[in-house]
């Protein structure tokens, strides 16, 4: 993750996790340890899988200790084995002990989603197809989780409500038709941003190939539906295929001659990847 | 979820997940509705499961603007069965839509762990065990994940580093042995906090015994240790069981008499409850 | 402005700007009015020009105190003329005189932002040539100084440095070249964004349009090189005017058959439209 | 600026100005730039006028990463030429690229005022008057605002409203008359703050004498009336000259006699001075 | 407490103490609640003492739930007896539990100010010499203090270091005279706030009697000092006594004919006058 | 203090009380030094005491520069003299004056409460009981003023209404007996926390030893009574003595063979200890 982006998006929500976790102080260690020292432990893989946010996992300990120390042995994207060490850590015991928990639940979150993206991107390998998350993303995590699909193979689409132009049911429905949303969205956001539409049906389709939709997402649609769907569009706009793609289905929509799948299971139900801190000894 | 948690500790966390997902505007509502109006929208269950976080999916919204009205058909802790009418919401339409993601990333994940853990409770009727979650949560997700344990029909663990003791084995090793952290414990925090402590052999269990801590965690441990374990605390000390606990195999550590068993994957591993909002229309 | 972006974005500026001007108390109206009491003021327009602001201008009130009502005389957008007025609020004094240099702030630099804007639209007006603005705003200004723009009848590039992509000089360096620079735009932001950028000479231009460019901006060339410019793109990209445009030079570029072409101008340096409460008295 | 003001006052507000170009990531430096490295750029004048605010361009460098580095060729206050370097700057081209817009955004608009300041600063220049600014700022750049006009040679007026006591025609009518309103004054805030009230007739003027007013606004009066005033003060209290002064009008006003004259323009109405980055290369 | 100072500055400090008292739940009052009911609950006094703060105490309940109703029976400034009732508090009994701490333990510093505060005005009778505070306030309880001293009769010196000016012994000796000092002052701050000089000699008063200090502190000087000090000072300037004034010594300073008295104790060591909740009941 | 409570709990706190001080420069130190220039001040106790809050001292002087040097002679708990000099600090002037009065507000009160602390804990030497705070602190201070009562000796009750249970008179009104509320509170929170119960009669007492309390409170009991209930309880839970506890009656209370009394004087009726800064000179 680029530390500008870390400093000024993830620095406010790291600090608020650490308080969520620490809202007087941690009473365990302050209680075993009256005094501070020095101390080293290592960061250990459980489980196979890939390694995602090793610098949000750092910038955890360095934000409570600026003086903590990392040696790393892994790098984000790494395919990581169960029982490889990842990094060494030195800094104050304290430190160590009271971070420990926030740093690996970022770590591991971010991880298990690059780990599940990976394994979906090789599912599309050599078909030319990209595969996109969406905005179901967990509240307040998704500056780590659009990075963890990135860290995966997989790309981004938009950010959020800002920054890109989608035009769902509800939307066309309030517009009119297809071709009415199509043209407010021109007027009122004419520049920078593409305009893309969802649709269901192959009438929608041609609808929006016919009033100038950058990208045309297929929602639901069978798998006949979207190679005729695909026919019809012709490299006139990009195509995204959306609607429940998970891992066991998404090898089958691959030939259907599609640009993009967008699949929300890549941010909110892929399991954690274990990991843990292991071997603390003083220094 | 009590209103007073929600304005104290979920306000600034909603606000911050809408800051989130819109950073100027909605630009795709906002270019097709010039004009605002008024609507209503279904909240459609599209996956058997247990409901959980209704409040919050209704304050995203009013945090938005006051006037949304929301007729419920259900309530947190309630088995929801695919295809099932939720609630109804009345409001803005531009509301509506610009709030839909957020309210529902909420919902779909307090729900799924909701889920998760109803169905890891029921493994356990009529054993008298009761079901922990721990401090794996989602960074900033807390207050909302360990409620959902709760509807679930879970119990709380601690809620952070701040409110209990927990002395796990790098604790152990700093303070020299069982005892002496035990002891520390009971000098640095002698009021209020019951002291719990990480044990790995039947040797610690013994140790923490005699030091007096008040619940004893066997981290672990094969099957038939933890039951000499049981036997040897002699209701001493409250019990917990610890360590990779998933839906899989906890049926199994039920007999060994423990009070308590915990598991991480409750919150950190539950897919989500999938949910949508559908059929908007002006009204 | 919308409510959305009102809440999220518009109410935590505001609360600033009014913690700015007061940090402990109004010592002068708390010094003459011992107890509070009802009155009225109007909002007087000084000077010709387009009004836009009146929402902000009413939530500076209504966040000091939500029972100030305001009786509209005006809209945003409304040409306005001196001696005009536009307003009649009613409420506690305390809170009309507190809040009204606050709210004046804005309302003032906004509505010299849409009469400015407006000023220059009109010289554009029959040529089809749209008017964009920058992201040369005054700091922690841009989401008023934005929609000002728009009801001055200009529209808005991109909002920030996240929603939209410009390959600037500095990038096209850091590259290697145009070509190079686009290429790796598409390659990391495949989705959603257009990708623009900046060209100062023909050969950059062809390079651009080459590339697949979706717009070119054209940077402080000559009246006669744009010319060649829009001739040699030729439809196949968007085309945007760009360097020290004012009113007073922007009608001889109209003629070059651009889209589009923005001034910094327009938030950097438009003067303030003269606005005050006048004729308080008690009700 | 002093490093006590820049941390406690100027910090939060830069670092929400970053936060608003700056949403998720700077995508078109991150698509460029796949690795960070270091490089130089040069600060250049492009019009004559006063630089103001070096330090705050500086702090928006290194809140994004403390190692950037700058060599400078000017320092506050001094007159600047077209075509003069200001300074050097050598740090990670991503900080340099990111940061620049928000930078200048400050900058180009500390040194407009300090320019529009000295200008009127000096036609007043032997007449010993001395010139204020007033709370016309814009929202949230007071700090930065107030701090401009003193490079530019001008006085702050009060910083706002709890640090100073100024008894408008508002005011005066609430309490009944300029004796009221200046006695309540003193009444409520004995200590500390200079009473200044202000007065559109020569009755007035004598009411505020005799009251024991600190200081006497002339609010719009004619030059004649305003010598008049001044006589009758002969000395007894401060003479502020308040309404609509610009830089076309202020001359006329200094042989009055008076002690100040405010004006809101200088800092709600003066242009940017232009400035930019210019010459990015890798080092 | 006026309206707008509650808003802009008492409420983000309630909240941050609420937040201080209820990390993550009442864990009592919600487990003895399973629902909530609506209750009564009287605000008594325990103490004979000055009231002060009744608007701060129901603020806390009504940042909680806006529906909690108080029907008064004393205000602030009231001379308060033990046993007697000073409020009747209706709402949700949650909210009434889980507020009360906090809203008492600002009630109680707040009235325990007013109450020695009082005190000492009252030895003060008669004299003509007015009480001060200082800035000897408890950290992020300023507002709430100052204004307890207003409740109890005394005045407020300047509230912070930015709206007043008191050059001590430091600032002398950095600029290496009293007269030196004085004059820099009123080169850098000429407008609005008057210079307050600390004397400790009457060399000194002199010295900041001729360069035109409009406040002169005498600093810890003997009775006999003081006296000669304000007849050299003979009206020229205002005058303040100060160090170490508490309710035991402040009467043989009166007859010194000094114009004011400050006090540190005032704040920063009066006890808490006592008031308690009680009689809880549901309604 | 622990830094790490330091960095999450404290720094935003100084923060505010920084701000709280300096809203927009510190007036007469900018004017006295228009250069900064290094210096050296000593912190001299002026009244015998203990002293605690050495870190937060130096904490809110390295916020606002953090090449500030102090050089301790003595430590947090120190019983330290009138005269005796406690610290050296060495830096920039202006930070030594301006951060002067907030350093010292907080150390001032911090040192009294450990005072007042360790003379009533002398007052319980030899009798194994022990001495506890409360909830009743000054807002926004709590981590401060707890820290403080470790520091003169005395121990901490819960931290705040997250992390512990007590059952008060209204809670045992609400559930309907102690019984009842102890059942529900086991029900609730089954985990990690003691349940305390506060009992004003010896049937309370009984009541709640069988109903299995935790802790049991004796709220208010005469000395007698008291007696009594420690004998009924007989070891079967903790006991603490609450209500009105002072310097003046604590040591009657400690033959009653109680194990703790709590005294909320130790955290809203202890005086400050007179400390100051003294002997500024350039070096």
């Amino acid at each position: 993750m680029n530390q500008i982006t870390m400093k000024l998006q993830a620095d406010p929500l790291l600090l608020s996790a650490l308080r969520e976790d620490i809202t007087s102080e941690d009473v365990s260690t302050n209680a075993i340890m009256p005094a501070d020292c020095c101390g080293e432990v290592e960061l250990l893989c459980k489980q196979e899988g890939v390694i995602a946010g090793l610098d949000v996992f750092a910038r955890v300990f360095t934000l409570l200790d600026e003086t903590v120390h990392i040696t790393w042995e892994a790098a984000d994207g790494d395919d990581v084995k169960q029982g490889q060490r990842l990094a060494v850590l030195q800094g104050s015991i304290r430190t160590l002990l009271s971070g420990e928990r926030v740093a690996l639940n970022y770590l591991q979150r971010m991880s298990g989603i690059a780990t599940y993206t990976r394994r979906v991107v090789r599912l599309l390998e050599g078909t030319g197809v990209r595969l996109l998350d969406t905005r179901k993303t967990t509240p307040n995590m998704r500056v780590f989780e659009k990075y963890a699909v990135t860290v995966g193979g997989g790309c981004n689409h938009r950010y959020n409500l800002s920054d890109g132009i989608l035009l769902k049911d509800n939307h066309i429905g309030a517009a009119g038709s297809v071709t009415k949303a199509i043209q407010r969205a021109k007027a009122y956001a004419p520049f920078v941003r593409k305009i893309e539409v969802e649709t269901e049906t192959l009438d929608m389709v041609r609808e929006a190939v016919a009033a100038g939709a950058d990208i045309i997402m297929l929602d639901n649609m069978s798998h006949d539906m979207m190679k005729q769907a695909v026919q019809i569009i012709a490299g006139r706009a990009e195509t995204e295929c959306s609607g429940n793609v998970t891992a066991e289905n998404i090898a089958v929509l691959a030939d259907t001659g599609i640009d993009y799948i967008s699949s929300g299971a890549l941010t909110h139900s892929a399991p954690i990847l274990d990991l843990s801190l292991k071997h603390l000894h003083q220094i």
